[in-house]
Parts: structure tokens; C-alpha cells; sequence
């Protein structure tokens, strides 16, 4: 998207082509998922956003191969699309580590339908409990583990925490709150492994006092249905929820040039393929060195300023040996554990807590795309920080009819 | 809900079962349908309604039977629900004439689901369209028959005709908008027939301005699948949409009363059964008798109106001889059709165009429950009717995993 707005007055055919209808907000996704957005407050029409763009024609379709002999997009519904030169950000999935049986039990949370379905998962939940008397299956049914602690499982976990602990209570007074549990399981040594370590260890704690519970070094053994295995330890657990690997998506395969152990290519240092100086792929799905060597993480920034560098060279027609190699302007992170309370850092600066969320707020307000959207979700999160009743506690996702 | 709330202070320990977690504001459910508002912006969770009114505990179950004998409602999941005093307000469903065949090619519009399903449908039909090269199907494919030609008939195909010709134009100029077709098909003398002939004649020219093809005295004979037969002749239509029929709910066959043909509840003067003082039906299941003899229509004022006029017996205990017949307060009508375009009828007033649409916001908007919602369902009006841009044309509902 970002490269297709920075070619608006370039005398280019542009041809967007995306499953779904709509752009969607990931770094908020989690908050659909807690009930506290609408879908619509964090995902908007492509058509829309490119209605005022003559040279961009949106098309709606799942992209199947790339044929490069042909130049050639093939895709499930509609005629093949011939390009000359192509961008491809597929981005990535989930990756249960060669355990492929874990899926079911344990999803993700990257389309607005995992979202809905966790909302209602979720609501559903603590309807069953409050119905029902309390037996040693509440527990169970009352137990939540988020396996990984990089941002999204830490925000997963403490927006749970406070829709659980917080927002909840006073609409399930008959409710056994002592069962509800919450777990946040990272492999490695500490949460939010990309922020300083005194930063990880200020989230730890911020979590904890939430009451979630943290386990750090611990690894996932095992996953079956309606348990986890961790530290050789079973646990008995209705919902269990995957932030833990990626997977750049599989259709880079068709690409035929060599891939990383995470399915990203190995683009140069122009971000195109080995072979071809016109083919870029960019975002998650491309392993782009860093300064340091190591690949660069799979983050909405880098993808955007990937798409900003990867316009520049298509508007100028820059000749490979031309290109300035891409370089990534890193401003920082930013994670948010709850209400008034997240982690940022930013070169040598560090902050927490209340100035670190509002730091957190307005950087999501500024990137949601157009007024409407930024609007909304202000005044939601003004509405939710003041009252504790989250908006969009509705369940409709299973009246489907069958 | 309005019982509910009338009770607030009163020293009963009410029972509120619903088979959803949430209030749905009926009236507006077009709207999402046809992607001008989000699920959230018309409903609202139960709980949160009833948070600060500690006699009310809510249930979410699926009501079963009534069993007068024991006096305990059965519900699904949950343990019989004990009563004293009943008040039965489970309104109406579809009805295709004893044609049940029918139902799963004419969908109709009661519940959110529904609306998201048609919302989708209808998104991903101007999508196929401009994917697919232009043949005999997409005229098939861009026909839309609506059935029934009531204010739910007539305010739905104003918003089809509104977003069809209008606000998808920019987004899709490739379609070919001559292959769309809106069809309002009434069996009647008339559609609004609740309405004054000369309030009746403005909708339908206005309809007929907007681009929609309104039959009236035209019956709908058969419906196969993609086709429907009016006026003994076959129309081939990929969207059927029923807003013609309605019938109570069947939950009242367990009461074990005479039922009306529509299968409502023949009720007495204080709006009880037969043979109980203390068992009301109110609302779409009731058949109470207006001024003129004629049951009252199903409309959203009558039901609160019964539902306050419940609660007051309930209230004071008045014994059943003391009891005044409920007597329907009407306040008028209104229906929209488009964007400042609609009628109203208030006794010997008539009015139609700007100022009734006007009047149609205002009472909508008040009658929605919360500041949250009137708040987010104005300014998304109000950013439509500035800029055109349907805020929630998203696609996900058809994104689960199967």
C-alpha cells in the first residue's frame, strides 16, 4: 500500500491485488480479538483508499504462483496479470515449528475473523461459567496460555488480563474470578526480547500485578486438545493462543531463488532477487540485512519504508548499479501492556508507564489510515480509559446458519 | 429490556434470557447490511446495560419451553429457570407462507449474522464482477429482488439502490452499472401500506429516482435457486432478500393458549393469557387489539410501550380486576428511503423529503441506547452523508476457517 501511495503521480500501471477487500491494522488486531475495537476501526476498503488514484486498479484475489518465464501473477479467480516489474509483500503466517497438528488447538491471530472468533471464544466463556456451577471444569474452561512473549503475546496477555480482571467483573458478579488464569509462556530468557533488558523485566512485573502469569524460559513440549505441555509439565487449558513463530508465506517458493529457515527470501541490497532487477519483495517476507548483519524485523516500519525506497527506484527507473542500497531509519519500539502502562525505546532513551502509553497511543492514532478510523478509535480508547466498558462485546459470529 | 428497566427500583428479582448477549436495535439492521454501520454501533452487550441495576441477572441461554405446570422456563444449557411471573417477549421470525422451502434461497433480515452475510454477498458480487469478463451471468449476478413492501422492504432497497448506483460508482469504475438491477416486489395495492396513498406514491417515485424497479399487486409464486417467480413469470436473480413475512415465535406453542394465524398470542385487555393473571406477552408474539379491533402492528413503540405498561402491574401487584386495558399511545411513522429522502405520518401530519429524514435521524438516534452508540452512529452518518464513503464495507465474515 505504502508503495503503491508513493507512486500516485508516477506514469505507472499499478495493479494491487489482495485476498481480503481491506487493509487491516495489525498492531491493533489484538484489541478487536479483547473486545475494546470494531472491526471496521481498524481496517478499511482498498477501493476506498485508492478511489482518488487513477493508476491504481484494486483487485480482489487470491495470488497463487508467480511465473517469472511468462511475467505473470496467477490467480485463483481471474485471468493471469502481466507485470513488468513487480513488488511482492505477502507478509507471513504462523509457524508452529514443523508441528503443523498444533494449529487447531492453538491459533493465531492475523485476520479479523481469528479476532472475532477469539472475541466471541472468549465472551462466550464466562456466559458458560456464570450458567453453570462451578466444578473443576470451570478452571479448565478459565484458562488462558499465550505462547510467546514478543509484543503481540505481551499485549495479547495484558489485554486479557485487564478485559478478565478489570472490565468483566462487574457484569459477571457471580463469576469464580479466583478460576480465571491466565498464562504467558516464552522460550527464550525473557519477555519482549527485542527491548532492553530493564524494559522486559518493568513489562514482566507490570503483567504480573495485572495477574498474569509469566514463565519465561520455558519451552511448549506438547499441544493437544485442551492441553499444553510445558516444562514436562501438562496443563489443562480451554484456550490457548500461538504468538510465538512466523512463516514467510509459501508463495515465495514459486519464486525459485534461495530462501532463509523462515521461508523469507534473501533479497539484495535494493531488495530484489538474486536474478532479476525489477522484482523486489519486501516486509516479512523479505530477509533484508540490517546494519549489524542480522535480518531486519518484521515490522509495519520497515515494511513501509521498504515500499517508499522500492517506489523511488520504479519512479526514477534507477538502473541497478545506480541503486543506493536500503536503509532502515529505526525510531524505535513501542509495546503496551495496559491502561496506562507500556514499554518504549528509542536509541539510548527508555520510558514506561503512563508516558510511554500515551507515546504508544499516538503513534498508532497517526498510522491508522485516514481521518474516520483515527476518530473513531480516539474517542473508543477515550470511552474505554473513563467508563471500562468495552464497546464491542458482541457475539454474532456463530449464528451462521449451518 | 424496557420491563427490565422499568423495574429498577422495585423489589423483584428479574430474570432477563436471551439466546444473544446483546440488544439489537432492529430498525437499523439495514444499515449494516448494506455496510453504513458496524455491528457495534447498533448493538450493545446486555451485561453492560444492566450493570448498575442489581435486580437483574442475565442469562444467555436459548429459551425451550414454557412449563406452566412446574412454572420454570426451559432453556438449553443451563438448569430450569423458576418464575413467579412471566413476561414473554420473544418476537418473530420469517415466514414464507408454509413455503419453508423457500428460506434458504430468500434470506431474510433479523439477526446480525444475516446482516453480515448479506453485507458480504453483496461486496463480494461487485468484486466478481469487475474480476470476470462482462457475459450473460453478471446481469444475473447484479440482480438483487427484494420481497415485501414494507418500511424493512423499502428502506432496504433505498440502501442497495444509495450504495449500488452511488457510492461504489468511484470505487468500481469498470462495472457495468447497466447490468444492475434492484427489483421491490409488493403483492399489494401498494408498498408503505401502513402509510397514507399520497406518502405511498412519494416512496415509490422516489424509489423509482433512485434506480429501483418497485411491482406492486405482483406475488411472488415460486423461488428456486437464482430464480424467482412473479406475475407468472420467472426472474433470474442471484440476491433475494425476504422482508415480507412475518410469524411469532414457535416457543409459544408450549403455552398451550389459541394462537392468531400468525401464530401470536391472543392476549386479553391487560396483555395476559386466557388463564393467567401473571403471565404477559408483549411485543411481535402478541396479538393484542387496537382501538379499532385490529391487532396492533409489530413496531418497536407498541412493544416498549406494553413492556412499561407490564412493568407497572408488576409494580404495584395491581390484581387483574383492577387493571386498565393497555391502550397503544401512536406517535406516528416513519421510514427512510435515501439520504435525505424519507416520510413520516404523525395523526393528520404528513410530511416527506429533508425534514422527515431529518425527523428519521433524531429518532433514531434517540431511541438507541447509550451515548456511545448515539455518539458513533451520528458521526458515521454524518460522514457519509458528507463524503459518500460507507465506513464498513469489509469482507471477513466468510474468512473462517472450516
Amino acid at each position: 500500500m505504502t508503495a503503491a501511495q508513493s507512486l500516485k503521480s508516477a506514469p505507472v500501471d499499478i495493479v494491487l491485488v489482495d485476498r481480503t477487500n481491506h487493509h487491516l491494522f495489525q498492531p491493533l488486531l489484538y484489541q478487536v480479538a479483547t473486545a475494546a475495537l470494531s472491526p471496521s476501526d481498524i481496517a478499511w476498503p482498498l477501493r476506498t483508499t485508492f478511489r482518488s488514484q487513477p493508476n491504481v486498479r484494486v483487485v480482489m484475489d487470491d495470488v497463487q504462483a508467480i511465473d517469472r518465464r511468462e511475467r505473470v501473477v496467477q490467480v485463483r479467480e481471474g485471468p493471469p496479470i502481466p507485470f513488468d516489474m513487480l513488488i511482492l509483500a505477502p507478509g507471513s503466517r504462523h509457524w508452529y515449528f514443523g508441528h503443523r497438528d498444533w494449529e487447531p488447538h492453538v491459533p493465531g491471530l492475523k485476520t479479523l475473523a481469528d479476532a472475532l472468533e477469539l472475541r466471541e471464544r472468549l465472551l462466550l466463556v464466562f456466559e458458560g461459567a456464570v450458567r453453570r456451577q462451578r466444578t473443576a471444569e470451570t478452571k479448565i474452561n478459565l484458562t488462558f496460555v499465550i505462547v510467546g512473549g514478543g509484543p503481540t503475546g505481551v499485549e495479547l496477555a495484558g489485554a486479557l488480563a485487564e478485559i478478565g480482571f478489570k472490565a468483566m467483573r462487574p457484569d459477571f458478579p457471580s463469576l469464580p474470578w479466583e478460576d480465571l488464569r491466565i498464562l504467558l509462556v516464552e522460550g527464550g530468557e525473557r519477555i519482549l526480547p527485542g527491548f532492553s533488558p530493564a524494559l522486559s523485566a518493568k513489562a514482566k512485573s507490570a503483567l504480573e500485578r495485572m495477574g498474569v502469569t509469566v514463565l519465561v524460559k520455558t519451552m511448549v513440549q506438547d499441544v493437544r486438545a485442551g492441553t499444553v505441555v510445558i516444562g514436562n509439565q501438562p496443563i489443562e487449558a480451554a484456550h490457548m493462543i500461538w504468538a510465538a513463530g512466523n512463516r514467510a508465506s509459501p508463495l515465495l517458493e514459486s519464486l525459485d531463488v534461495p530462501l532463509d529457515p523462515s521461508g523469507r527470501v534473501k533479497v539484495r541490497a535494493d531488495l530484489t532477487i538474486p536474478d532479476d532487477p525489477w522484482l523486489f519483495v519486501i516486509g516479512d517476507a523479505a530477509h533484508s540485512a540490517g546494519k549489524d548483519g542480522t535480518p531486519l524485523p518484521g515490522l509495519a516500519p520497515v515494511a513501509m519504508q521498504q515500499g517508499r525506497y522500492v517506489a523511488g527506484l520504479i519512479k526514477k527507473h534507477t538502473p541497478p548499479e545506480q541503486r543506493p542500497p536500503f536503509v532502515y531509519a529505526d525510531r524505535g519500539m513501542l509495546a503496551t501492556i495496559g491502561r496506562a502502562k507500556a514499554v518504549a525505546e528509542s536509541g539510548p532513551l527508555q520510558f514506561s508507564g503512563m508516558f510511554a502509553w500515551l507515546l504508544w497511543c499516538v503513534v498508532h492514532i497517526f498510522f491508522l489510515i485516514g481521518f474516520r478510523n483515527r476518530l473513531r478509535v480516539m474517542s473508543e480508547w477515550t470511552w474505554y480509559y473513563l467508563t471500562f466498558k468495552p464497546g464491542a462485546r458482541l457475539m454474532y459470529w456463530n449464528q451462521r446458519k449451518v
